[in-house]
């Protein structure tokens, strides 16, 4: 079978997995529906919509007082991720039967012995492709992984973890190839949209999982970031997300893309539409003590934090890389106005370390292997590469191992700098502490048209995973008529130029403008609560 | 200069920090002095010999009561550190005056304020050779890093800790070449012994250290380990001591060979006299944050314990690859019956997956730069690699990044096996919980003749490292008359013929018989309480 046949089959499958009586009659152009949002509220039930409107805390409420069924709940999420799907092209898998089956059981559960099974009895949870399940691909964007199910063993911990708590697993969503860009495109399950633009990029990889969740066929789902593959998506489609420090949420035995480079660790972690969901969902996960389930896991158990009153925040506006569009810039500003009317700090934050340090180091890292295993990977089904990996094309040298220690060297000098430089803060925060967090933009832009994710740089996002921070992604505002200006600025560089060249309002409209707060390394449970609060001050 | 010159001055400028009336007139030959201990409570005051068998926190209560001034105390430990260098050679920087000074310093402070700095105001602490103080060398063993003095911005994370803490830093001590060997022997310091039987080795790759502190020397000091370092010499001179798991205790800036090798990383931790003396010495540590300190530390505080009155422990009698000598096995048949009469649980623990899996991937990992750095080191100065480190000599490949990340992967899995198993025990113990600990021999012998460690295997101390584990090494007993028997058993392999051949009572008799107890990853606070337990239950 040629790779495209097998595209075509795994394409077709998925597709079948979807009940006729939720297959649309036709697509509609874009022009007729441009916002998959919208366009999936015009369509649905009103019931229906009433169920996938609520947050996840709210349905589990309703499951406990039997207001709700999980059937009823799953049902609704199904359907809506049936037709999102045909719009936006998120699922890799779909096993709507299987959900609906387990939804029935533990509704049979809570009928018959009156208890929940966990604190996620019968609520839908959305995958990343990455996570494996039993019977399920997990092709990672490779013609040459689909139909390769995974087996029993190889089911992913985490989704133990979340089986065990009463989740109700519908969906796989779609990565681009090995996950290695911010866009999600693949030969084997082709383009991914944007939940609220179709003209626009889902972002990446967890394009699939932030789409799907952002046009409401989700609540909370499983992402993955690497350079920033939880947060760009999730920044794309307006929704709150975590990137939490290494090993905090457990990764073991989830497919990924080189694997066991130890440098710079891929982490896993929600995107949601809601962020007392999102914490509640990652207090879940570490209260099943996960690091007895992974080496990889620190034992940090869920913390209550009381936040100080006062706190104070850095603002990186421009990282001296590329400069946000105006909206983002908007958003800055916005959340610096709200927070010092609120009685926080704010100043302006720098990075105290060269960002083309971080950006270059990091790449190096990745390419450590000359991309040989993706390389392999693609050549196994004689697919090509995608355009949004050209670099995966050269031929590139395998490192040894002197080199690949001499990156870890400077990747822990560079957090060293970076870490004493956060603390000197505490110098001139005036709270007698070092500043809280710093905030910036997620990405400069606010998505870009679909598939065309050149030049990109993930400058913003990849400082919290080179140096481990803590980031949680919060929606600020949309685009909307105060940003009908011009990008006025000079470009700081060639990059910068073409990214400012994209800006247009009428193509960003309406689209969500999302900020990062990054905390210090392993304070998730604070970083959310400051984001709580900074959400508290802005609405 | 030759490097033969370089070693002879640097030997003749450590000698030359010993005060004139320190230096002892001639030095005993072994027939007159076997054990060092002994000879050094033959020559030195009765005054200080008193202060240098308290307690570190006997001594604390002493300065705070002032009973005693850290200068009274440190001059005692200088004395007798020494004495202690001259028939042992454990010293690789003595600075006996700067620690004198010190402690004047802080005596004054006491005096005028009547407060106490830190936890561990005035009292001495030795450090081995890697930990970075200004104006001294971190050699690592090499003479061509001699004279080399360590800048201020090098110091070690953990010195300034202790050194905020109050610590009197006094002398650092020996290693062998590259810190990659069971015994301490360098080109440039020459051989250090045991303090217990100068005709044993002093273990390594903490020799000096551990020498130092079982002669009395010194109370509690830093070792580090990645394959057995802290425990091999803390078990060949009957200390107690942890290896923490990774990054529990802060690294940072503490010298290193392959110090970026980031599939099994070398751990920090205190050898000691006392047990209580171990604890409130790793809380101090813990206590000051090193996690704001050092990128690569948890933020896991010191927890406060509550033992469960039953334990469960796995004894791991035989590992299948050496078989420990008579006195080690009585050493672990004696701990079994008194536990047992303690109400706790015993059972035979076997090592769920192959311990040839766990040496050979290790061994692999330390050989993956083909040893090119230690290489290079000596090369500097032209001295020959020492003969306990021949396997340095090939020419050897510098493997590439696949084939480092190949291994990653089998670590990975291998730990995840075990903790598996372990886990699993859970269904056995009679409980309730998995067991809480394993027991095993630290090393297959008390020690062996000084500088003939071949066969060397590290059999006991290499799963702590590889699997990441807590081990405490605790003394249990000394090779007595009870001992006096032959070594009976059937070799399992050429090296344990060796092993067995070298069994021999005369030349033994007198030495400590030392185990550790592994706790669960990150359990430190746990693991040394259980140890606490265990020697209640033994005295």
């Amino acid at each position: 079978m040629t790779w495209e046949e097998t595209a075509e089959k795994k394409r077709a499958y998925v597709r079948s997995q979807i009940p006729s009586e939720w297959i649309l009659s036709s697509i509609p152009s874009v022009e007729e529906a441009r916002n998959p949002t919208e366009f999936l509220d015009s369509v649905l039930p009103e019931d229906e919509k009433a169920i996938t409107s609520k947050t996840l805390l709210e349905l589990k409420d309703e499951i406990a007082s039997k207001k709700l069924t999980s059937y009823e709940i799953t049902k609704a999420f199904c359907h809506r991720a049936a037709i999102a799907h045909q719009i936006i092209n998120c699922c890799s898998e779909i096993f709507f039967d299987k959900a609906l089956a387990t939804a029935k059981e533990l509704d049979e559960i809570y009928s018959t012995t009156g208890k929940l099974i966990g604190p996620l009895h019968g609520l839908p949870i959305s995958l990343k492709d990455q996570v494996n399940l039993e019977g399920f691909d997990s092709s990672i964007g490779f013609v040459s992984l689909a139909f390769k199910p995974k087996t029993k063993d190889e089911v992913s911990v985490i989704a133990d973890i979340l089986s065990d708590a009463g989740a109700v697993f519908y969906v796989k969503t779609c990565v681009p190839m090995a996950m290695m860009a911010p866009d999600t495109f693949t030969n084997l399950y082709g383009q991914t949209v944007n939940s609220k633009n179709r003209l626009l990029s889902a972002g990446g990889s967890s394009g699939g999982e932030s789409s799907l969740i952002g046009c409401g066929g989700g609540l909370i789902g499983l992402s993955t970031d690497i350079g920033g593959s939880i947060r760009i998506p999730a920044c794309f489609n307006g929704l709150f997300a975590l990137r939490g420090c290494t090993g905090r949420l457990p990764y073991c035995k989830v497919t990924n893309s080189a694997a066991y480079q130890p440098i710079v660790p891929s982490v896993i972690g929600p995107s949601a539409k809601d962020l007392t969901d999102l914490e509640y969902f990652v207090k879940t996960i570490i209260d099943s003590e996960p690091w007895l389930k992974d080496p990889k896991c620190p034992p940090i158990p869920w913390r209550t934090i009381d936040l100080p009153k006062q706190l104070c925040f850095g603002i990186l506006t421009n990282n001296g890389a590329i400069t946000p569009h105006p909206p983002v810039q908007r958003a800055l500003r916005l959340l610096k106005d709200k927070l010092e009317a609120a009685g926080h700090i704010v100043f302006e934050w720098k990075h105290p370390v060269p960002i083309k340090t971080i950006m270059d180091n990091l790449n190096d890292i990745y390419v450590a292997d000359g991309y040989k295993e993706a390389q392999k990977l693609a050549g196994d089904s004689g697919e090509p590469i995608i355009p949004q990996l050209m670099a995966f094309t050269d031929d590139l040298p395998v490192m040894n191992v002197s080199q690949h220690w001499e990156q870890a060297r400077l990747k822990y000098e560079t957090q060293q700098a970076y870490d004493s430089a956060w603390m000197a803060t505490k110098e001139h925060t005036g709270t007698g502490r070092p500043m809280d967090a710093w905030i910036s933009p997620v990405w400069e832009t606010t998505s870009y048209p679909a598939g065309q994710c050149k030049p990109y740089h993930c400058s913003y996002t990849y400082p919290a995973n080179y140096l481990d921070y803590t980031s949680v992604v919060m929606p600020v505002t949309t685009v909307g008529e105060e940003d009908n200006v011009a990008a006025d600025y000079e470009p700081l560089n060639s990059d910068d130029k073409e990214t400012k060249e994209l800006w247009d309002y009428e193509l960003f409209k309406g689209m969500p403008v999302t900020v990062q707060v990054h905390g210090f390394r392993y304070e998730e449970e604070k970083t959310i609560k400051m984001v709580k609060e900074i959400t508290k001050v802005l609405s």
